[in-house]
């Protein structure tokens, strides 16, 4: 069972973990990052060694939500294109990615994909849905010489 | 504050109450008509008297939610008609009812009502929605005389 479940067990009928993607962002994934995450609520899980059925069970929230922690595989050491295949198939972007607000600044964007059975791009579209969050530097280090 | 948010401003980040609507009626519902509603998280509201901006703060959850009980008052009082005005308006059923299942079993019903400011019919409608959920009795008592 995931963390997640174990605090909500605890709770009152109809409290649960219902984030909102500020909250995933500012609270869950800024954590990570800084390595501050004392709550552990969440997994890894290698999303290229993955398949979404094969998702863990500590992952899982409701019957049909799982939420964890993923690192992006690059698809080219040089590149900025992540890798997003699996044995049996592939993530696939849908739409357009949508930013994520905190106080009237934009901290982190949100991705949809989808899953396709297969190769790309003549893959099999399935029913599996990823929303992805990443964080947007709002400040970035520079370094001047004169 | 609602005793909902004081449940809330004690969880990690991203839990709160989100109750489907199953858990309104069997937890929520079912324990307050049986007198069994040991958490006390919601207040009761008396809709006639209150206007949709007056709902006490103790009610609310979010900031734009609310929830809380309330007993239907009969039009007449020898009809089954409900009383839903207010002194600057009333609330007027919207679409159809919808049953709320549990288990296979209708247990509730949900009705969807808009606030209308004025007086029926001609009365303004505003952004103000309620649900409200009622028991549906599965089982009835009967007597029999041989």
């Amino acid at each position: 069972m995931s963390n997640i479940r174990l605090v909500e067990a605890k709770l009152p009928t109809g409290f649960r973990f219902h984030p909102r993607d500020e909250e995933l962002v500012c609270d869950y994934l800024m954590r990570k990052v800084a390595l501050t995450d004392t709550f552990q609520l969440m997994i890894e899980v290698d999303l290229n060694k993955c398949e979404p059925w094969d998702i863990p069970e500590t992952a899982r929230v409701n019957s049909k939500e799982w939420y964890f922690y993923s690192q992006r595989d690059r698809k080219y050491a040089t590149g900025l294109r992540t890798n997003r295949a699996t044995t049996s198939g592939y993530w696939k972007a849908t739409g357009k990615d949508k930013a994520v607000h905190s106080k009237g600044t934009i901290v982190g964007m949100r991705k949809t994909l989808v899953f396709y059975h297969g190769r790309a791009p003549s893959g099999t579209k399935s029913d599996w849905v990823m929303h992805e969050f990443r964080l947007q530097p709002t400040f970035s280090v520079s370094t001047f010489k004169g």
